[in-house]
């Protein structure tokens, strides 16, 4: 696929969506990146099944993102049983769209597959209680997810992560029987949207308060969260949020260790996953 | 963009060279999911510039990847300066491509914007210490970075992730002037490869291997294994790679602490960038 510097009315439409009035100028542009601009969270899906060799299809993108020294450390369990997402719904704080959706996948990091092999072959891996060990299979995870994303929605499938299975990792591990060396990441919510649940482009950030050049600097960024602050509050009115503003969002997410739902215990259920994170 | 679910030729060729004779049966399929597939990472690069505008169309795909909660914890230093890719290419076990490539990015963790922001509102982020808060910090990057990969090689433009930059995370820091509450997680080479370094689509394990259905099982992990060992041996062979199976490509890498190369220190190395890790 081949890229175009000439702006398209699509073009433009999709950055003014992502970006509002700090949309910056055309760059390339094909299907593709359409495609991953259009992305949008749906939280209420229809109950009609994914088609045939959908599985199949994102498991493949999955396996094609990279992974840290081709190690592979993340696998992902698919959940079906209504009583099996009914739970895990609970432990997300009743996000009811893991009971809707018709395919609901749970990515883990995933070290257990190489121990097994190191024990297999005499060799056990001493590499493996680290955080480092942690976090590539954690960030293998994600990279491979989101590939699956980019799969879903180019099929017309919408989508949401579900960080908030991190409340209890011990349970979600104890439910879908994960072995030592296994927990949850996140799960993931894939169909159809229900009437009216099809979301909208959500603003981000404006791209000079995420990109540096040379360096880190912030000089700029009071202004620029001014701005965004304004666009985020009109998108929470169109949405009835609860937070108006973006800043008010990120204070009540990351303001309280209660808002943080028992995540703030994920180290300590870590270790007891098998993770020692040394 | 719709899905077929008449094999095409193209697909079985995909499926096959990313899975070899365990490739999956037909599942949707369109020029986005094909894309995904092609993946292969680049070692090797021309001098030649980029695209005008592709910076900003990398960066729009990654802030319309999801981000947990909007919190956005994460941000980009793009890096020209010979002597800084200079530095980073030695950091990495001297990584040539660092230095070759005509953009290089590093992608952080950034909980310091959201820092700041708390400071500034008169409300501190009581949220901010704990393991949990960074590792969505990390998987918001690593979100972001796969759709700029994508982006990227739609329009013909190769990548590899440089994990190895994690070997030495305070020492990233001080060249790119990072604050308290920043660390890197990978870099990322973007650019066009030289003649004969286009790389091949790597065959991954097969779907039986990461997929579990209801609860993990393992129980046929052993016997694919074998099947994949034999195929990456091939693969090994055609690109002279040390390790010959992937069994042995696992052992080299997770089998002693030295192997790590420095990365065995993280925990130690985030919590001196402002990350407490609680």
């Amino acid at each position: 696929m081949d890229g175009s510097i000439k702006p398209t009315a699509d073009q433009q439409r999709a950055l003014a969506a992502r970006y509002g009035q700090a949309a910056p100028a055309a760059g390339p542009w094909n299907p593709v990146i359409d495609c991953l601009l259009q992305h949008r969270s749906v939280r209420g899906y229809k109950p009609d099944a994914v088609p045939a060799g959908t599985l199949e299809t994102l498991i493949a993108a999955a396996s094609s993102a990279a992974t840290s020294s081709n190690l592979q450390t993340w696998s992902v369990v698919v959940v079906e049983d209504p009583a099996v997402r009914a739970e895990l719904a609970k432990i997300a704080g009743n996000q009811k769209h893991i009971e809707q959706c018709p395919l609901f996948m749970v990515w883990v990091a995933d070290t257990s597959r190489n121990e097994r092999l190191g024990i297999a072959e005499g060799k056990p891996l001493e590499g493996l209680p680290y955080l480092e060990t942690f976090l590539v299979a954690a960030i293998d995870a994600a990279l491979a997810a989101q590939n699956a994303v980019v799969a879903a929605e180019s099929i017309g499938l919408s989508t949401v992560y579900i960080g908030a299975l991190r409340n209890n990792v011990p349970r979600v591990a104890e439910l879908l029987k994960l072995p030592q060396g296994v927990s949850c990441v996140f799960g993931l919510c894939v169909g159809y949207p229900l009437a009216g649940r099809e979301g909208e482009v959500k603003p981000r950030l404006p791209q000079h308060v995420v990109v540096h050049h040379g360096t880190y600097d912030h000089s700029e960024e009071h202004d620029h969260r001014a701005t965004y602050d304004a666009a985020m509050s009109d998108f929470s009115a169109r949405h009835e949020m609860a937070a108006a503003t973006w800043s008010e969002r990120v204070i009540e997410r990351n303001g309280t260790v209660a808002a943080l739902r028992g995540r703030d215990k994920l180290g300590e259920h870590l270790r007891g996953l098998g993770f020692p994170l040394k």
